[in-house]
C-alpha cells in the first residue's frame, strides 16, 4: 500500500555541493548546497538552489559567477559548518583553515583542498519561490591528478565524495556497485530492438 | 597538484531519477535521467534535463506534467533499461513488466512498484543546448507503507535507492552515514557565532 504524504522536494541522492564566492569586497565565501545538479552537457551546465537569505545569494546576483567544490569524505565536518555559518557573521574559510584561490576562468574562489573543483558563469536565474535557482555555464573544472587515471578518466572513487540524504540529515559516503549502465538493461531488449542494432 | 580539464557537467552523486508521462494517444513512457535534482523547498519543485531527441521531451511539452520515481536497488536492471530504450521502438512497461498506474494528481503515470513516486506539473521550461531543463512542481508524493516511520519520517534506506556515477558509468547502492548534518559542523562555530545562538 501507497501513502500520499503531499508535496515533498526530497530525493535520493542529492549531492553536496560547497559553492564559491565573492562578496562587493572580494571576500571569499562559501555555502553548502544539496539542491542543485546537472542542467545540460553540452554546453556544460549545473543548477544550484540558493534561499535569497543566504550572503552567498547576493554575490551570485553581483558577481555572476561560482564555484562547485565536492567534498572529499574527510572534509564532512567542514562541509557542514560552510552549511550552518552565514558568511555575514565570519569569515568561513578562515573557522575552517580551508583555502580560497581566486579562479582564472570565473569570477569566483574555489576551495584549494577540495580535488574537484567547478568554476561557472550565472546564465540563467529563476525564482521559484522559497528558493532561487542559478544554472551555471561550466567554463573549467580542476581535478586532483591523484583523481585523474591515465586516459584521463576520472577516479572520484578515491576522494570518496559525499552524498547527502535528506531523509535522515546525514552525510554518506559512496556505496558499492551494483550494476553498470548502459549494460545491465540489455536483458530487457526485444527481438526488434535487437535486430534494429 | 591540479589539471584544467576544461567544461564538464559530471558531478557525484546524480539521481537515477525515472520520469514517467504519457504521449498524446495516452501511451505511458518511462525514461532513465540522472541529470536533474531539487530545485525548491516551497513550493516543492524539481529540475530534470532531458534531450530534445527523446520521446519524453514531446510528452512533457504537450502533456506538461511528469513523475519521478526512484528505482530500488533490486530494480537497477530496469533502470537501466529504462535509459537504453526508447518509448520511440516499443512499449518499455511491457517489455519489463513494471506497471504504470495514472496519476490522480497530474497527468502523468507512475510506476506501481517503486516506492516512492513524485507527481510534478510542469511550470518552466529552459533550453539550455543539447538538453531542455524541465522544472516540475510536485503536487503530491506517494510513499510506499513500508517506508515510512511511526512519524511519518522516511525510511528509504529499506528501499536502497540508487546512485548513478557519472564517472564510472555504474549504479552504486547508498554508502554508509559518516556524519550528521547540521551537527558535524558546529566544532568549527566561532565564539561569537556560539554567543549568538
Amino acid at each position: 500500500m501507497k501513502k500520499d504524504i503531499g508535496p515533498s522536494e526530497l530525493v535520493f541522492p542529492t549531492p553536496v555541493f560547497i559553492a564559491g564566492t565573492y562578496d562587493a569586497n572580494d571576500v571569499p565565501n562559501a555555502v553548502t548546497l544539496a539542491w542543485g545538479g546537472v542542467a545540460c552537457s553540452s554546453p556544460a551546465a549545473v543548477s544550484i538552489a540558493v534561499r535569497p537569505s543566504r550572503y552567498s545569494y547576493e554575490n551570485l546576483m553581483l558577481r555572476k559567477a561560482f564555484t562547485i567544490n565536492l567534498p572529499p569524505a574527510k572534509y564532512a565536518k567542514e562541509a557542514d559548518y560552510f552549511g550552518i555559518a552565514s558568511g555575514k557573521n565570519g569569515n568561513k574559510f578562515a573557522a575552517t583553515g580551508l583555502t580560497p584561490v581566486r579562479s582564472e576562468f570565473v569570477d569566483a574562489p574555489y576551495i584549494e583542498e577540495f580535488p574537484y573543483n567547478m568554476e561557472c558563469e550565472v546564465t540563467h536565474t529563476l525564482d521559484l519561490g522559497s528558493h532561487t535557482l542559478f544554472i551555471g555555464a561550466v567554463k573549467n573544472v580542476k581535478v586532483g591528478e591523484e583523481l585523474l587515471g591515465e586516459n584521463g578518466n576520472l577516479l572520484w572513487e578515491r576522494a570518496g565524495f559525499l552524498t547527502y540524504d535528506g531523509a535522515d540529515r546525514t552525510y554518506r559516503l559512496p556505496g558499492e556497485i551494483t550494476e553498470k549502465a548502459f549494460r545491465a538493461g540489455l536483458i530487457f531488449r526485444t527481438e526488434s530492438e535487437n535486430n534494429a542494432g
